[in-house]
């Protein structure tokens, strides 16, 4: 049985991932009158003179809705909601495996942007926080913004932002190792999308900044904007400071530090990764086929090599981020998920393999290394404190 | 330390009665292979080919949304979204608890019919069944109304059918102890808001038609139905066949076989007891404090003698319908409830007592027998595939 026969015979047996238990006692009637009427509206009242106290005497102290329109479901595409809902479960199921969060799935039946916004605000009240997934860009961008703007719980759309983390939490590795300033690195990233675009705006706020981006359209050039979309223009805030005029990736690539792929299979040869700066770094991460496999990146001499792939070295794995995210935002009673936030959380990873441990084979954790959720939560949590964007 | 401090603590002590866990192994890399990307991929594809499968490969097929927007939580009125959370909590407890349902609560900061119908639409293709809950009259009924005819999953107002279903349960049991025929009592109701209006349909469809109403503004009445709203003019399609001009409550009293109270406190006295038929059997239900008192009643001469509270003989119970009816008509992928399916539970709920064991004071069964739940699913669902409402 291949793997997803094996999935499929899982999903079947079990009925969905996820299961309600009780979290009070619930055996006799005493219990209920506790749990239920008459006693219930003991808190009801106390939350109806204040609805910060919701945080006090529910669990949305803990909760998280992963919601999706289904329309960009893995590599899958536009499948719609009900077939995006074992991803959302699965997603569920992480909140709960890594970091004790009760998350549950709620899958749309709409693709409207003013929708789901809408219907996000008036969920709101019953939860600790929203998770974004799965949404097409570029109306995931619009989303999420407009939801950070509109609500006081966190809003995170992972697929922008979890990716953009753990590449900059190797990154900072990958400069500590080479003991350089990432204000020196040329930066090439592939792919201009909802995660490139987050890659970009994140690195850039961390120091990255010699930052140069490409799409099918070619080099991002603030000399040939006018047909670009927002996102796009938006862009030329971080990148092609310069004024570069690259033809091509492959011009691009030139004497470049690092590279960052999460666009396309196979758009990177050999050749061009031997055209870069010598210890070059090499991310390509696109799903399922990178840019370039490990082993030809290795062949063509680069000195470290990140992938989406947990059977390469240096698993760039978004479970590194959320889980602890989500918690610390939670613990801290965070209002939003600041950028300084999401960098935090890239350093509390950095900071889990020790300075003389470093490998260019050893530059990120495992997802499964124990302390990787405490560690992000506590830095998480602080920021937000710092950053004054928790509840009162 | 009263119910109410205990209520408080519990709740404080607990941060939400609800916690999800895993349904599935997730103890390492494999088993999130199989459980999230990449085997997650297979059921996605298998449910985007045909929705339906959603019901074989998630916890569709379990679970329960506990919607409501707060405007009439328990006796206390329109508290907001967030302070109805704790209720909307114990409702999600009890399906558990009784039925092994996982319902998770959705607050919504809306009051609007429009907007609450699409967002019951919007999530409707990741549930399994919607439980309306604590929704205000008369937007409920339109609301309810509008989901069962727009949606192809069960919805199901509990505040408007809960006490419905367990009053016919009752005055089943009651005709088996009498020995009388529906079709020749004399029924009077007190109330005709969401629950006293189901309560009038559900005992017509079984075969009561001598019904007469009453509410603040008196006796309902079709020679005076000139201001009535469209909610009370339906009603004169189940009462006051013979048009009636009921002078009050007291007037429409005398002679009748059967009270049925969800009005107000106090509004019936010992002498409009004693003013009813020989056995007459008397249910006041308002709460928290009902229409007469069971010690008052009793006084009066009422035969059997129904109430909402667990210290007086025959509780009507509403715990005595909701778990077991979701639980059939998921059994049964019901598409929706219909009227015959909750006359179906009703019966279900009365057969629990041999008529040999029928007394005044046990008429119907305690919410804790563990023969409910069973009883009323398969009820419920053998009705639905009798009915043909059930999914393909």
């Amino acid at each position: 049985m291949n793997l997803y026969e094996e999935a499929l015979k899982l999903h079947e047996e079990h009925h969905g991932k996820l299961k309600i238990e009780p979290n009070v006692p619930c055996a006799d009637a005493h219990d209920l009158s506790v749990a239920y009427t008459p006693g219930v509206a003991q808190p009801c009242l106390e939350i109806a003179k204040d609805p910060e106290n919701s945080y006090r005497y529910t669990g949305r102290c803990n909760s998280v809705a992963v919601v999706t329109d289904g329309t960009a479901v893995l590599g899958l595409g536009d499948i719609g909601p009900a077939a995006a809902l074992p991803v959302m479960e699965g997603k569920a199921l992480l909140m709960k495996r890594f970091a004790n969060l009760d998350a549950w799935p709620i899958c749309l039946d709409t693709k409207d942007p003013d929708e789901i916004v809408a219907i996000c605000k008036a969920i709101a009240p019953g939860i600790g926080a929203i998770n974004l997934e799965d949404i097409s860009a570029p109306r995931c961008v619009e989303i999420e913004r407009r939801l950070i703007n509109e609500l006081n719980i966190p809003v995170f759309h992972d697929d922008q932002h979890g990716t953009a983390i753990v590449v900059l939490a190797a990154l900072i590795n990958c400069m500590k190792l080479k003991k350089t300033d990432p204000a020196d690195m040329k930066v090439v990233i592939s792919g201009c999308g909802a995660a490139g675009s987050s890659i970009i705006r994140l690195l850039y706020s961390y120091g990255f900044k010699k930052i140069y981006a490409f799409d099918i359209d070619g080099c991002v050039d603030p000399d040939h904007a006018e047909n670009y979309n927002d996102l796009k223009k938006e862009l030329l805030n971080y990148v092609n400071k310069d004024h570069q005029q690259y033809a091509s990736l492959a011009e691009g690539l030139k004497g470049a530090d690092i590279f960052v792929g999460v666009s396309a299979p196979r758009l990177v040869t050999k050749e061009m990764v031997a055209s870069m700066n010598d210890g070059a770094i090499v991310f390509p991460m696109a799903n399922p086929e990178p840019e370039i496999t490990y082993a030809e990146a290795k062949e063509a001499g680069a000195y470290i090599i990140g992938t989406g792939r947990s059977d390469n070295p240096n698993q760039v794995n978004n479970i590194l981020a959320f889980p602890g995210l989500f918690r610390g935002a939670l613990d801290a009673k965070a209002t939003k998920i600041t950028e300084s936030m999401k960098i935090a959380c890239s350093k509390a990873i950095a900071s889990l393999i020790d300075e003389k441990d470093l490998t260019p084979e050893h530059i990120i954790v495992s997802a499964f290394d124990d302390r990787v959720v405490p560690a992000v939560a506590k830095a998480v949590a602080d920021c937000a404190k710092a950053d004054g964007v928790v509840r009162k």
